[in-house]
């Protein structure tokens, strides 16, 4: 097989996994193509809840056309016995010759163990190509492996002059439908939508997403130090249809606590540092409880306290074509600094339109 | 001709004709192409200052090839006899036998007379087509005519979060080195750059065009009331150089006023209203001046006194992937506004990323 097609199949595997994305954790959301002949005989993806796996989905497919077969799988397959057999048995017992993925898995139950497993039992393994794809696509994933977080992703929809309400809260709309409904997607590919305190105070949101035809709604997180919540919000009323997690510091009322607990709230006890949540305590805490991947809706203040900790890894903007003036809500709140050169910095990865609103996606700045 | 052909040569003209944008104030930028049996035999575009104009340098360059040919212009030739005879004249003479423009001029002085001089000189004329891309490139020069005040460009350059400096006032640099030559381009393509009295204290800036062989460099304008501005700045040391114009209210000192008339500065009396610099009055006087386009780059205060007015025809933004946090200084000042509905709206023209930064430019909302 030649480079351009192990490629063009790799690519469609990762594809395939990237369809999984905010419905696996805490696994991977993995792709994989088997191509027989030079035709695919069988497809798959991690299944949401993170079960089955990609390869025996894509094996049962194939049956005996597997045996000599190709197998294209956007991370390394893995070799230990968790809840289910290793997804390099089933590649071996289905006489699959050849596998081609682009990375090792970082998870240190895997780690290179499930290439060594294969090479073991005869089949040939290629690695390297698109790595730099796969290594976005599992961003989240490695980033709970190595540093016990979830990926972050902070999205602030502003005015031109970045101000996301009126002085006196105005804010419904900013931003057009078409915004709004791309926002509703990238919730989808994350396992959790998370707002501050006066955000779910002010705007009483569901944090859902609709009319994507979602089968499993994001986890909603409220990151608030003293739980001091709306108790008749939608939120709370919806808590035992879709999890809501609740972030707060150690002095927060025992009364509240058990009140959310009562609603259906999962509770987070996380400490508090300078006088606010200690947002590396928040995001190691949603890591533990299993998150690879958590949408910030803002507000300010969580935003700032997000950006002051080097937690962003991908900012992205909405900015609509309206003036509120200086006299509006900041989308970003106080930083403190005091030279530009303290600044977080991000790189442009993407700006467009999109519908009446700009649209601009930043990564974490490398230099 | 046909069709497709009309369109191809009077787009051209169109293109030749925006080159002269910035340099032919009082008078518009017009472009003119001479077509004989399907070849260009003369082109030519309003020279700097707005003399000669397009036509009789492309009458020029056509010669005899102009008997029978048809001429596409950019807009209505001029008919009344004003410094220069008019171009009608030099058609008819020429013995042009078609005339393709695609708007009449709105200067009371051509406005239609242009087209009913050629056709009674039997000249077939042809209007229309392009109309929304002439009006366009025309819109200084028409707005100028119909409502007394140029076109003002307002360019704010900001972090993600909308702000233009730290709140110790560092904003060296925000934007990278392709936005900020990407702004040298469009002052180049105006008239004037506009700065408020504040921006002009802070930043000391040269408000020139740099390192794109501008041969005219636009009129350099500061709005100050009080006209209290420091006088071994660099606008002050240039002034004899490069036109700086002054727009200061009735209290302004005289003295002051005298030392800026003497460091070779013209002075416009503006009226105030509600304590400030009223912009009506302001950009009134300028358009009085011969000013058709003018090219705003802050402060706050002024952005927002020129969008609270309605004034602000395009809008364009160059955003950072910097935050600076909301203790930092805001691109706009106040507007004063209670609810969205109010807020100045612009529709999106363009978005794309630039060097590193995202530039979006809007125009006055038609709805």
């Amino acid at each position: 097989m030649g480079a351009a097609a192990d490629r063009r199949f790799l690519s469609l595997a990762l594809a395939l996994g990237r369809r999984g994305l905010g419905r696996t954790w805490p696994n991977p959301s993995v792709g994989c193509v088997i191509v027989r002949d030079g035709r695919i005989v069988g497809r798959g993806w991690t299944a949401p809840g993170g079960r089955p796996h990609a390869e025996p989905q894509a094996l049962a497919q194939a049956g005996e056309a597997a045996r000599g077969a190709t197998a294209y799988v956007s991370l390394e397959p893995c070799a230990h016995h968790g809840k289910t057999p290793p997804c390099t048995e089933a590649l071996i017992a289905a006489g699959i010759a050849r596998v081609v993925a682009p990375l090792a898995d970082t998870d240190p139950r895997v780690a290179g163990q499930g290439f060594e497993r294969l090479r073991w039992a005869g089949i040939e393994v290629s690695t390297g190509l698109l790595g730099e794809e796969a290594a976005r696509d599992h961003a989240g994933f490695f980033l709970r492996n190595e540093l016990g977080r979830p990926l972050v992703t902070l999205k602030l929809a502003s005015s031109f002059d970045g101000r996301i309400a009126t002085a006196t809260g105005d804010s419904r709309w900013i931003t057009g439908a078409e915004a709004r409904r791309a926002v509703h997607a990238m919730r989808m590919r994350h396992d959790a939508v998370m707002v501050g305190a006066g955000t779910a105070r002010a705007d009483d949101p569901s944090l859902t997403v609709r009319d994507m035809g979602a089968t499993r709604q994001p986890v909603r997180i409220v990151v608030s130090r003293r739980l001091d919540l709306p108790l008749m919000s939608r939120l709370a009323r919806t808590a035992k249809e879709v999890p809501v997690w609740l972030c707060h510091g150690p002095d927060a009322d025992p009364a509240l606590h058990r009140t959310w607990a009562d609603l259906g709230a999962r509770l987070f006890a996380c400490d508090v540092a300078g006088g606010h949540l200690d947002p590396r305590s928040v995001l190691g805490a949603l890591g533990e409880a299993g998150l690879t991947r958590v949408f910030c809706e803002g507000g300010g203040a969580l935003a700032a306290s997000l950006l002051n900790a080097d937690l962003v890894d991908t900012l992205i903007g909405m900015t609509a074509g309206v003036a509120i003036g200086a006299e509006g809500q900041p989308a970003l709140g106080a930083l403190g600094l005091a030279r530009l050169a303290e600044a977080p910095r991000f790189d442009l990865a993407e700006a467009r339109p999109l519908g009446g609103d700009v649209m601009h996606v930043w990564e974490r700045s490398r230099t």
